[in-house]
């Protein structure tokens, strides 16, 4: 692509939550691995107590079901005082095999809105965690023809977004991501100087929900479904030609 | 890069048992699982019996740590029918926190036999596994500037080489592969018509072991140790050319 061309030049699209369900199922496997724990210890903050867990070992383990199921087996022996039996602890190994096994539900509108601003400008899908989990989920979805490329980092930061517009050879400001994180999606292309639409999720983990858009607000817009998008993305790409 | 011109144009490389040692930490975590569930029954098969657990999960787990961890735990509770303690197999999930944490150590000559090759050739780095703890590897290896690029891949099959020739824009028969893993790095890209370099490890998992080489024997060369590499490169670039 040609990197000196003014306007927006390549999307790029979240997956999780943005094109299909994903938070949900999460919430549901928390809300059993309270039930579980709750036959031990008679508590309230449970999950506030997984959420330290899973903060402390992103680091060694990245995003994705599989770290998430290891931090639940930990913090089920933290809570309990070592007290839960294996089965029960098996139970929670078998929760994140179900949730690898759901079937990948997209969101209403999704693929015609894909399609509608794909007619326009190539699109890409750009995804964080489980590199295998991912993938599954990219086959089962049924878009990925309408994708020209799809990017599985382990990281959504200005330094991830960076080395993608060089390996797309395209600026900055000739990029627009959409997608429902504020921290992955929008406030890292926004800094770096391009342009994002925010397609919030009735539910957000609390990781994603810390972020803080300072600059560039100006080169975003908010919608509330992906409908919306065509009309979202020709307005962005107006204002970047002007 | 031209995909007519005739010979080798781009070299690849393994990363686990290749670069750096990777099958002894995990064979030290199964005698150390072998250990703990010795506790509770008295068999000599509960490698191999973990080894039918992570067989029966790698569809839904893939390659990596994490995913060995949670085939270990599931492991622990069937051969002990359950009656293994929560501090157990909370042992079992620090096993593999410390298999995540161990620092890269490069084998013998690395350094030098790919510079070697890349004065000549763009090397290219081609890892299977889980995304975040191989970005992590990389980036420890202190190898990541000799790479062109560095690609992170679920499985390494004739459809992945594939993908990845068609990505670099070369034909297969430019290509060629240098790695421990007959079934990984070698069988499929001498079935697509591609060199290959066998640098066998001195431990191989049971899983990698299992490839037969049925065609292309050919075109490729087995050397004890990576200092012997470069040699190998020039004898199959000659043979490539003629």
């Amino acid at each position: 692509m040609d990197s000196t061309r003014s306007g927006i030049a390549l999307v790029g699209f979240d997956a999780d939550d943005t094109l299909w369900k994903s938070q949900d199922y999460f919430d549901a496997a928390q809300a059993e691995f309270e039930r579980i724990v709750a036959a031990y210890v008679d508590l309230d903050d449970a999950g506030a107590r997984l959420y330290a867990v899973e903060k402390r070992n992103l680091a060694l383990f990245g995003y994705g079901v599989k770290g998430m199921v290891l931090s639940m087996v930990e913090a089920a022996v933290e809570i309990t005082d070592a007290r839960i039996s294996a089965a029960d602890l098996h139970r929670i190994v078998e929760l994140g095999k179900a949730l690898l096994r759901h079937p990948v539900e997209l969101l209403p509108g999704v693929r015609e809105a894909v399609a509608c601003v794909a007619a326009d400008l190539p699109v890409v899908l750009i995804t964080k965690g489980d590199l295998f989990h991912q993938e599954a989920k990219v086959r089962d979805s049924g878009l990925s023809d309408l994708f020209r490329r799809i990017e599985i980092v382990s990281e959504k930061d200005t330094r991830t977004y960076a080395r993608l517009f060089a390996e797309f050879g395209i600026a900055p400001a000739q990029f627009l991501m959409v997608g429902n994180s504020l921290r992955s999606d929008i406030a890292p292309v926004l800094e770096l100087g391009g342009w994002g639409v925010h397609v919030p999720y009735h539910v957000t983990w609390a990781h994603e929900a810390e972020a803080d858009v300072r600059s560039g607000a100006e080169r975003m817009r908010s919608i509330p479904t992906l409908d919306r998008l065509p009309l979202a993305v020709r307005e962005l790409t107006a204002l970047a030609r002007s």
